[in-house]
């Protein structure tokens, strides 16, 4: 896809991440099928250097803006959009740490991940309440489980949110995933985004120090901190996007270079019949909206992570409505690529050796992360009467 | 809709053209059902001062790019989307006077457009072969019939076109309307768009002196001389956004303001109706899309016009792609819309006094203009192989 | 289209009806136009001999079943679906009789509109509680309005529901429309379906004899009673579906005889063009299977309408459920087809000429009847728990 | 699903169907992941007396009618589409016997298959001309490959077609799998349908005698013998359906069963979110129709291929157009149902333990067997001009 890619000073983090993009791709298909941690490929990942993308320079980063961190995911979306998942969570855990830390936190935890190119892992789902955070001198023991956690498998620190009783409220926070009492097991078995390490981590009476503690129990939420859903949600819409552009891209090359024509459609090139190209058409109005759409709420979503406490519930709210229409689109446009292209494509592009069906089923996962249908209502709501999406988790 | 209204040096023409767009709603119904010639309205575009609103600022107008140009459109349509048709064709007629004419034809003619405050109309149609030009000592004889001559009636100056034997090719030219020799019949009688003036404009030997002809017979179109049916194109998709933004409008008045919540939805305002909410949010899709599309599109029309003789191929072909995105997406939401408010606004929101219908009627007649499917063609090509939209009137 | 019509003995009521629709085709785009009471239309419907087709054998009547008064309904829709709609609903008033009546009021009304070939027309509208009926001495009387009125204007008689306070329960009655204290507003105004003479009903003081009460206030329903809204669910499908079926043939026609191929389709006709074929393909797969399904649906009715009080109310309902199914596919049929087929026949089919556009708003306006949101609901609640739909006047 | 299923005479084939397809749906999910021959679950085909179903009654056969054939198919599929197609296309081999072959061939082939309860497979694609046949002294030397051979491995029987250069056309033949110079490979490995046992046969100097030639080369086709390829069509049509069936049956538990309501829902249970139940509708709407045209198909292929040599091209063509609708419809079915479903039963779903994928994979493979495009084409042109769909191996 023609995505337009603004000009980058210096090293072309967008470069980079083609050429990372380039060696997944080369296994991608062999590592769906096998499916499990891929080691090997975090390990590109990390020597890539993008780990540090979106760290600002203050804090030895790279500094890029959102809009070109989400740029960086879906290009590693169209090749292999689990390990880009993996890579794209690292940096919402980064942007975690700026949107709840103190300066200070922020201080330490960034300029210790340029220094070490830690990996990142998410722990936080605050809709699960099971693993439990009790006061222990100032400092908390964490307790339970969290599952469906990205990235977990194999990473170097965690960022968790845990339910704390006193306060009714959950309190979220840091780890190394390497410390005592926290146990990761890698029982992930979805048909798609295999790759994705989604572990499930156990807590057995570790210690959370208060100083790893981002938000504390009690704390309100901010425009600010409510931010950081916004960034899930638009990184989801450039995994989804990536798959997109994959399986259109995919299915142009095998229609161009090995489809047949239909002995009934009297033309002599697949790339000739009029269905062909008029479903292509129709494939095409699906994708660039959405890549369009999408742009324009990475742009926003720098523009306002960058107001800092500035943000108000209107800005953030704004955001939620720019990046609830890019999500949708981008839904839509990755389950029908990924669904439609086999009419373009035909019968024998459903060999396994191609790997094709992984579009659809890594899409399907993925768009599953919260319902499609509430988008719609939140869209309906603030189209009728100018609501807001409420904030939350997945808003 | 909140489509974003970029800030205007000095008189702001979106400005007026909201407050011309408000005086034209006031008695957009009644005339919708009327049908006919809208003097007392054009009258009211004329006295607006946007006529001369594309017009260069050398040649004594305001200079407004396309892009801002389409908005007006946009804004009117919204409102009246037959008067916002014959307001977007004077500026088509421009835009070919600037496309085919002299540096001294352009000089003359614009100059006196702006002095004399005139309304252009077109009877331009190069399919229509109708219409013959016979050489006449170095002027031309003209004979024949155009139809489906938009804003022809109660139009100071037409461009046209005329086929031309010897060379098997068109000429375009300009002409008073009021030249001798010229006859507008006033014969439209579609179901929507019902005051476009679009008459028929029969010529009975009527001289076309050689210094009104734009484009002499046999001249081969250029790259830049081809950018016309872009503005063409793009001047109907703002159209079709026009109707399908004020669709969208009034469904939402009236399902906020007049609605009444369905008996068996537990719900005490059909605002809050779960199925109202998400319908809502399906056609903001639709038109949102619609909307970031086709003001992209504008910017890059508004770009490649102004390169003037440096336009080449590949931009005018890059335009077209980006003009077909655009318009398909605006045909989908304006026929979407026009059709579907009913199902969120219900049975009461059928009375003639209302007029709502005339949405789809307006968007169902002119989405004709040129087949939606070719549009899909046009992109599926582009998408498989590269290849650009071949140059014609319509595409 | 080719409905599978059964084989009828001696005088075939659906020859009669094709015969019918032959005459109101004749004058339909003009009287569309012109809106208002169609005196002598609804004088040919009488002299057709049709308005005994529903009345049993017994009284007198035809004896038709209900799938064949659905047929009829189907034809004349596709000619004009005002006309058809006062035809059935008429229908729908004798169905009334039958199922809340004694045998004796059967026998008196029912004979009676035999022997005098009364035309009914419909007031009730239980959701509508503005009219209130008094006990006066053993009768009632009625004070206030009924409006939506279908077929009142005109009218011999009709069925008429009123609120009855003590009771807090609705009554439903008979009376003739010159009684004493009643007043038929013509008052209908909406775009669509403008012939069904829809008027507004005032009652002042009016007598209503004990004697003309079908349905006692505060008698229960039963599943039978509340098999009148499913008579009138398959008027509405079998309406919608007219409307498609008739404007897909106006298409065609117009296709095969009248368009032009585009310029761009390298075909000699249009009807060679693989675009124009393949979206009549996709028309004809949204047509079809409303057909079948309605057909379907009108037998189930014949069926469970002669069990007469022994229908139970899963019969009751699982006759709902089939009626839901085609009332969706024929609402979507109609309203597509009524759209769409002018991507099939251009731009020179919008003159007002053809009446084209009455296909869509017949549709519009007849299908917001009740919210087909309710319909996919009520669907999906049986797919997914085995729930009938609730009796109600719409399901 | 709830297909109205005919009552039988005495053994009940529908009955064992099921029985059968409960032993299958038991491993379905573990044999699809594992792929391969599925020696035990064709044996229990086998034991299960439904290889001898169409057979008729004349032959030692069960006599069922196709439309019980189909029903058959569609009940299997539910559980397991891809040994449904095993089975079904066994009984397609059955049906060429009857449709090409002597009244002696006839005898002997359907009485042995009978006798030794025969398992038949498929290597019969006249399209693919790379499989030759030699004349030899009256009888056929085959040299070649035929690929995509559904059911060939395993098979007892195969049914081939060959090239014959001399004639320029295609002989039709029949041939124990196990005959000398026959050879199966087993090299099918798309990424659904894997158990179809859709293996490439080559053929090294295999002796064809004359009397196994059903249709002899040159032999012109005939109305009825191209009923084969409706047979076959109306075979993918059920396999579609059950897929489609199996697939909302399987969502529908999940959702009644498993799923949670959404957070944001404000219900209690999933079955109560009314995006949910809005979503089951639609979808119900896609899977009705199809299963109600696809019933009547069946009936009408049994209707004409019981007409035997009196099947007219007009027969045949108006089963093609019932064919092609109910295709197009149930194609469209198992493929939205297949991928919707995960928007009803969410992101735990998508667990390989449940297996929901192989829904879509399996209708996603199935559904290429020859375009839906040109489908939609042929009842476009029906639609249109009433010509009806050229008899062809896939249409």
């Amino acid at each position: 896809m023609n995505a337009p890619e603004p000009a980058l000073q210096h090293a072309d983090p967008l470069a980079v991440a083609a050429s990372l993009a380039a060696e997944l791709a080369a296994t991608a298909v062999e590592r769906d099928a096998a499916g499990g941690h891929a080691r090997h490929e975090r390990q590109l990942i990390r020597a890539s250097g993008l780990l540090t993308l979106s760290i600002p320079a203050d804090f030895g980063g790279q500094g890029a803006g959102w809009d070109t961190t989400l740029q960086a995911v879906r290009i590693l979306a169209r090749a292999d959009s689990a390990l880009a998942h993996v890579f794209a969570f690292h940096h919402l855990q980064l942007a975690g740490i700026q949107l709840y830390g103190t300066q200070q936190q922020q201080r330490h935890l960034l300029h210790a991940s340029v220094d070490d190119n830690l990996f990142w892992g998410n722990a936080l789902n605050p809709l699960d309440r099971r693993l439990a955070a009790t006061d222990a001198k100032g400092d908390f023991i964490l307790d339970g489980t969290k599952s469906f956690a990205s990235g977990s498998v194999g990473s170097d620190w965690l960022t968790i949110s845990a339910w704390h009783e006193p306060t009714q409220s959950s309190l979220i926070g840091v780890l190394p995933t390497g410390a005592d009492g926290v146990d990761v097991r890698a029982d992930w078995d979805a048909f798609g985004q295999k790759q994705t390490d989604s572990g499930t981590v156990q807590f057995h009476g570790t210690l959370l120090p208060v100083g790893l503690v981002l938000q504390q129990p009690g704390q309100a939420a901010t425009p600010l901190s409510t931010v950081r859903s916004q960034v899930a949600q638009l990184i989801m819409t450039n995994l989804y996007l990536g798959i997109a552009e994959g399986a259109f891209a995919a299915a142009r090359d095998y229609t161009a270079g090995e489809a047949r024509p239909w002995f009934a459609s009297g033309v002599a090139s697949a790339v000739d019949d009029p269905f062909v190209q008029h479903r292509y058409g129709e494939l095409w109005t699906l994708l660039r909206p959405a890549v369009v759409l999408a742009d324009h709420a990475g742009r926003e979503l720098e523009r306002v992570f960058r107001l800092g406490d500035g943000v108000t519930a209107r800005d953030r709210g704004e955001l939620a409505v720019a990046g609830a229409e890019a999500k949708v689109l981008a839904h839509r446009a990755a389950i029908e690529i990924g669904s439609q292209l086999f009419e373009l494509t035909g019968a024998r592009s459903t060999s396994a050796r191609f790997g094709f069906d992984r579009y659809w089923r890594n899409a399907r996962v993925h768009t599953l992360h919260d319902p499609v249908d509430y988008k719609y209502r939140d869209l309906g709501r603030y189209a009728l009467t100018g609501a807001l999406p409420e904030p939350s988790p997945y808003s």
